[in-house]
């Protein structure tokens, strides 16, 4: 098990790594604030672990509800997250009720934005059980929901008092979610790690083989990269948003085909692309190390392209972003490998000319 | 003017209390982080003020959102905050814009928990007007919606950056709702301020005829209470739960009734003299001073019974209350005038009669 802590004073908690991890429950039990649980999931990953969980978490004399959405990135929304706010009342869970998020990034989202304000606010813990979950999403805080006009438009920052990442789950991790989570993965080798870039372009067979070792270390690293940023700046009022990379022309990607299409990870590849393109196109970028880029995306089994929506829709949508400030979109472009920047004076023309060149169609 | 301060390092903020605050854009303009707002307000407040504080507003360079709702606790939901999230979306508000609520206690709640959520929380005024607005609501931070099992039983807590009471907008409120306020008002007396208490008594003639003087001075120690006990306790960890006297058996009151059929200071009345005749049950209160509680309500022209739900059903809804825990009821009792405490372990029995005592039929 490898375990590493996410700093932030009193708000402190612990990441650990490794397999068996869901088997546990002493651990788990260790971060309750009473003996009082509320497991989210979803219908395709509580079959497989939640049983386990519970009846181990039983036999040491806590109380569970169980709460079973449906999966998918098209339920992130008001309907779904009310689902959870009534399984908690109706099984009459108090403030001291720590919720637990047993699945991948959209059942942590939106188990943590209920547990930021089931009343006003329960003990959360997060059992990340997909890549992208384990490597990006359970770690920081950030929960919410996504509104018709926008991905993650309504949400808070609610840190979780533990993140139990076991890497057994990858094994049973459908090829296309395993690829999804390699696209964060590779976001923090471009924005702040080169030498993890170059490490990931070396071990890549070895990720797509699921080998363990390999994907241990790929997760220790990534949660590492992010619990320092994390650390750093809670809020995203500054050095956070890096870890936007790709996310602003992903998220138009996103609501432009209606959430649950694309994958988060998929839209977040072909974003990287444009930004890539477009950090290229104004000479930020060596025309050698973009397509670097692109092709370790599209080893890793991604999306390089984005879907034909139109470059005018793009901004359009991108312009909807939480990242608009006094009415300036703020783009996370690269000044090489390793070496992410936040920019705020991009014209149109140069972003719909990278767009348009990493469309399809 | 009269001004004091909320203590919360960083997140401090002054209270304006006065006549003709609400002309006052200037002190609003200075503490906006971009000049961008959203004004929330409701049918009945907005034809009052809106147009005259978003044309000084306007006027200053800030570009205006305005975003009306219905009017009433019936709509302190989650269809009506989404109209909010749709009004700020289709603005294009971004994480500095200011969201600003004018109206009472519902319209504050429902604009602070859309400011705590939209975007993962943005910058936040209160402009209340009502007198229970003024003297508690707007105040503290807390943010909700009500969900049809249970009041303020989704929410945030998310401080306003500026508190401006304008004391006029008291001059056009409806007797009923200038009553309710004054259950608040007493509710300072009676769990910390005893010689609060003697003075309520003794100016009750002159809060009902609203005269400015009487009112003012009622707001400003009522908040001077209120700022004490949040700088003290933000979250509610101990001694805020002073301030829940009556509020356990109200809510029971409102949502046994339906949110919006009784006020909620209607309610807290009727839940006050509940828990004042449970405290003189058990031996803490002297039966002249529950006579004196009773009293001064129903000199304010506050029902003084509950409606007869039957003690069952009061118990029932009592028991999905935010202040249980581990199964317990945690109730506000008076120990005197000007003492209040918070309990455990008292008995259902004990709380069936107090009920059956004070309710019609």
């Amino acid at each position: 098990m490898r375990s590493l802590t996410v700093d932030l004073d009193a708000r402190s908690y612990p990441i650990h790594i490794g397999a068996g991890l869901l088997a546990r429950t002493d651990v788990i039990q260790a971060h309750l604030k009473a003996p009082l649980v509320a497991v989210v999931s979803n219908e395709t990953v509580a079959p497989l672990y939640l049983a386990g969980i519970s009846s181990a978490l039983r036999d040491q004399g806590v109380r569970i509800t169980e709460i079973i959405l449906p999966d998918g990135e098209l339920h992130k929304d008001w309907q779904t997250l009310n689902r959870i706010y009534d399984g908690l009342l109706n099984n009459r869970c108090e403030r001291a009720t720590t919720v637990i998020a047993l699945g991948g990034g959209v059942v942590g989202d939106l188990a943590g934005f209920a547990a930021a304000t089931y009343q006003r606010g329960v003990p959360f813990i997060q059992l990340p059980t997909t890549l992208l979950a384990q490597v990006d999403s359970s770690v920081g805080g950030k929960t919410g929901i996504n509104h018709p006009l926008g991905k993650n438009m309504i949400g808070a920052f609610h840190q979780p008092r533990l993140v139990l990442a076991d890497t057994d789950t990858l094994k049973t991790l459908p090829d296309r979610e395993l690829h999804a989570g390699l696209a964060e993965v590779i976001k923090y080798g471009l924005v702040r790690d080169a030498s993890f870039f170059d490490w990931i372009e070396s071990n890549m067979d070895k990720l797509l083989a699921r080998e363990t070792g390999a994907l241990t270390y790929a997760i220790e690293r990534s949660c590492i990269n992010k619990a320092q940023i994390v650390a750093e700046d809670e809020r995203e009022a500054g050095v956070r948003a890096l870890l936007n990379l790709g996310h602003t022309f992903g998220h138009a990607i996103e609501a432009g085909l209606g959430f649950g299409d694309w994958l988060h990870g998929e839209a977040v590849a072909a974003g990287t692309v444009m930004a890539a393109e477009l950090s290229r196109r104004l000479g930020w970028l060596s025309s050698a190390d973009c397509v670097r880029t692109t092709a370790l995306l599209q080893q890793a089994g991604l999306p390089t392209q984005g879907p034909a929506l139109g470059a005018d829709r793009y901004l359009d949508l991108m312009a909807l972003d939480k990242k608009v400030t006094a009415g300036k979109m703020r783009l996370v472009l690269l000044k090489g490998i390793g070496e992410g920047v936040v920019c705020t004076e991009i014209g149109a023309n140069d972003m719909r000319a990278a767009i348009e060149a990493c469309c399809h169609g």
